[in-house]
């Protein structure tokens, strides 16, 4: 067979058995094995181990093994014929967002991806957010019926996958998962009690390679799955997994790698240093804000700018749908649209004389317009209230806020930066234009922001095409400096002075207020 | 708690949590054995993960951590409350024979003895010896059915020991299990197939640890196993631990070790190098030889020898029964004392004007009465045949043989050496004065010779109390040179030449003519 160097498959034509050599039957694949993959220690599936006589007899000594690895502990996994050219020998490659789940399939011989899909976390029926759900797992069973939603629906994708694949569940030897620190826990049927109580202390952070079969995952029986670490309660594997794909800490070159969810996790560095922080960064970019506000999803709103000669918005939603929402980067496309137009000020609060008649009250409540009633899909206006602009701002000053602190942490300016990299689905849609404009992220030459897509779900993949990315995972949870985000009094003055539009210090966005620039 | 050093349980004092030591529960004790114990990576077994978060918090961070280490695996297998003084936390120490298994408890905490007790190996009804048991394995569920019987009788076993102990099973954190390479494989299932065939390839010969649950034996459900491991087909973990016992690889003296069964397995060397092999010493020191070869049991006859003057045998059997057979140490006993008394001459033939009326034919073969009809236990005399002897005489010849082509092999000389020890329960009944007589082992001053009694069980023993020791298991392992018996015309010579008592060559046994010194 044709192998990918590096990869979790090796061939093996192991010496034949004599009298001057006569080692067992595990031990002279294991030797070899070791000798090739420069590894002091390999364990064997006892399974396998049991098979093991009868197999490399009728395979002539003449093997491919498939194995994992993490930190000390490598296992031999599986062998097969190696005359034979035909063997589906898969990996799985996960990530276990709070929201969504999305697997992929690679092909562990070469590191091609074969197929992937997306479902729903069906943790949602129990609480869209992780905070309710830990409260949930307190619960009589709250924990087992967390753990089994997940790993019923996990199992069922699978399945699923596999089909529309044409491989078959057992050939799923290697898995790689990556999740935040909770869903992890979930997972792995771990108490999450005090990942949300101070000093917020995780079960474990570092935990490695588990057999799926432990976990009730339906593979190969002998597969093993590896679990990002997490540094702590708030720094998880998806953004170690993250940090691995984006490759900062194999670069000389200074970067910033940001993921936007309920947190902002942010990961500054290069080769020689990171340090990380998380914080809160306010749920105005997540679904559920406004009445608007939703996940990406047909309908939802992605980008949307004001054309003052029609004097009306133009929108793209996703699949062309008629709208039913507005998502994160919609939103901040929106603000934007609307400083620029001048229909809101440097507050956020609406500017009615700019805004025409799109100011209407709902329960009290004044709100903008955005979409007429006759243009969207569903059976109202959508509109936007100035508690959902207010919360937009409270979560851009956050972020700014909590961008500053760390580069100043470390005596860098934004101008040091090689790259910004924008992980999430977000990161795919958000117009870093808007963005600068509302003061959410720095006024960089446009060409350094760089979305990194589902970098959780890409760090798995590599896991799973290559052994030497694979040793990085450590190298990167022991290198990055976490910094607790103290609220003190400086974070305090900073976020006020980040709570207007882009910022009180016109200096730092000039080419906000340079509209030939951006617009 | 009170607890030995280098011991498998050890208390730790965890740094108590707080936002700037906010590393995970399981972490926090992994880094704080690590650094007390030294070692690279410690795996935490991931039933226990999940009853960590609380038990740490209930014991106050204050806990006794039991472990067990073999090569790079190290597992947390337990933790408990530092602060109550009365755990049971208890090892297994197992020696696997293929008769015969010993089984003791060794209190972990300070490595003190509990209890043991020997029962037979069911498998012995499924055939008396190895070569019956590996082809009763190679039928339809043979294989199962060997090791069933093996590990149902080992669990009756380990819970009669733990009763008469008042412990319980669930006390069993840590096991240790020496047996020869073929036993290894009965216990975990292994197809020994290949053991017996050219060219004697084991499935494994360097296990390590596994759980005791994965094996079906029923002690605490997270105790760890260690396996000795083999060097080979014919030298196994049973002699391993004896080597570990005897202590000859941490020795500057030049020692050898005898362990004598069906097989002779023999090493030599000292700290700085050890040389082994093995040779089959044929059976007649075993039961089944002769009409009244038995194993030691109460009524055997352990010790023989001739009264010139009242003309008869004066003999002491186990536990002062009348006598129902002879014994491996008796049957050297008794045949030294025939050489002796001129009743059987150089080759071993009877002399019959020696042997006044003690010879008679039994179904057309001549047979030598030792122990009068009136006198035994059993409804016959208790006589030898010439037969018996000549199977006695390959034996002592085949041993010897060995012990002079391993000494040849590495050049030295018998009275090089400063040790002769002599494990098994063999060695304990066994008179160096009658072995040397037949010319079974060299002429050496009595004083070199040192039984070690059931050194396959002391070594298991000290590898429950001592984490160093345990260590050493991979350093005899690899340090032990093992010389295939190349059955040469060299070999054949010597044999040919060890076949007469004591031997061709007189002046390699000059005490036997100096009837003062010995007799």
């Amino acid at each position: 067979m044709d192998l990918k160097k590096d990869s979790w498959v090796i061939s093996l034509d192991l010496p034949r058995p004599s009298l001057s050599n006569n080692i067992g039957d595990a031990d002279r694949i294991i030797q070899a094995l070791k000798n090739k993959i420069k590894t002091s220690y390999v364990d064997i599936d006892y399974d396998l181990l049991k098979e093991i006589p009868q197999l490399i007899r009728s395979y002539d000594y003449n093997i491919l093994c498939t194995f994992f690895k993490y930190r000390d502990k490598c296992i031999l996994i599986d062998i097969k014929n190696n005359s034979n050219l035909n063997h589906n020998i898969i990996g799985l490659a996960v990530d276990l967002g709070t929201t969504r789940i999305v697997m992929r399939l690679i092909d562990l011989t070469n590191g091609n991806k074969i197929n992937e899909l997306t479902f729903d976390n069906p943790q949602i029926q129990i609480g869209p957010d992780i905070l309710q759900r830990i409260h949930y797992a307190e619960k009589n069973d709250g924990l087992k019926e967390l753990n089994q939603l997940l790993i019923q629906e996990i199992n069922n994708q699978i399945t699923r996958l596999c089909s529309i694949s044409s491989i078959s569940n057992k050939d799923i030897y290697c898995i790689a998962i990556a999740g935040n620190t909770a869903m992890t826990h979930f997972l792995m049927g771990l108490d999450p009690h005090w990942i949300i109580r101070e000093p917020y202390i995780p079960v474990i952070n570092n935990f490695g390679l588990i057999k799926a079969s432990k976990l009730g995952i339906i593979a190969n029986p002998r597969s093993q799955v590896l679990i990002f670490p997490n540094i702590g309660s708030y720094f998880g594997g998806d953004l170690i997994s993250g940090i691995l794909y984006s490759n900062i800490y194999n670069s000389k070159e200074t970067s910033i790698l940001v993921d936007v969810g309920t947190n902002a996790e942010v990961v500054l560095g290069n080769k020689d240093w990171m340090i990380a922080c998380a914080g809160a960064a306010g749920p105005a970019l997540e679904s559920g804000v406004s009445e608007i506000g939703i996940t990406a999803c047909p309908g939802a709103i992605e980008k949307i700018q004001f054309n003052s000669d029609i004097n009306d918005f133009e929108f793209f939603t996703i699949d062309n749908q008629k709208p039913v929402g507005i998502c994160g980067s919609g939103f901040i496309d929106l603000a934007a649209a609307l400083f620029i137009s001048g229909m809101i000020d440097i507050r956020g609060k609406f500017v009615p004389e700019k805004c025409n008649n799109r100011l209407k009250y709902i329960d009290e409540i004044l709100h903008f317009i955005v979409v007429k009633n006759e243009n969207s899909s569903i059976s109202s206006d959508l509109s936007i209230s100035q508690a959902d602009l207010e919360s937009l701002i409270r979560s851009k000053a956050a972020m700014y806020t909590i961008l500053r602190t760390i580069t100043n942490s470390v005596g860098i300016s934004f101008s040091d930066l090689s790259n910004f990299y924008i992980a999430g689905t977000f990161g795919n849609y958000i117009n870093p234009k808007s963005a600068i404009t509302i003061g959410m992220i720095p006024d960089l030459p446009l060409d350094k922001y760089k979305p990194l897509g589902n970098s959780s779900l890409e760090g798995a993949s590599l896991v799973l095409s290559s052994i030497s990315k694979t040793q990085n995972i450590e190298k990167i949870r022991d290198s990055i400096t976490y910094m607790e985000l103290n609220v003190n009094q400086e974070f305090m003055n900073r976020f006020s002075a980040a709570k207007f539009i882009p910022h009180t210090d016109k200096n730092l966005f000039p080419t906000v207020f340079n509209n030939n620039r951006h617009y």
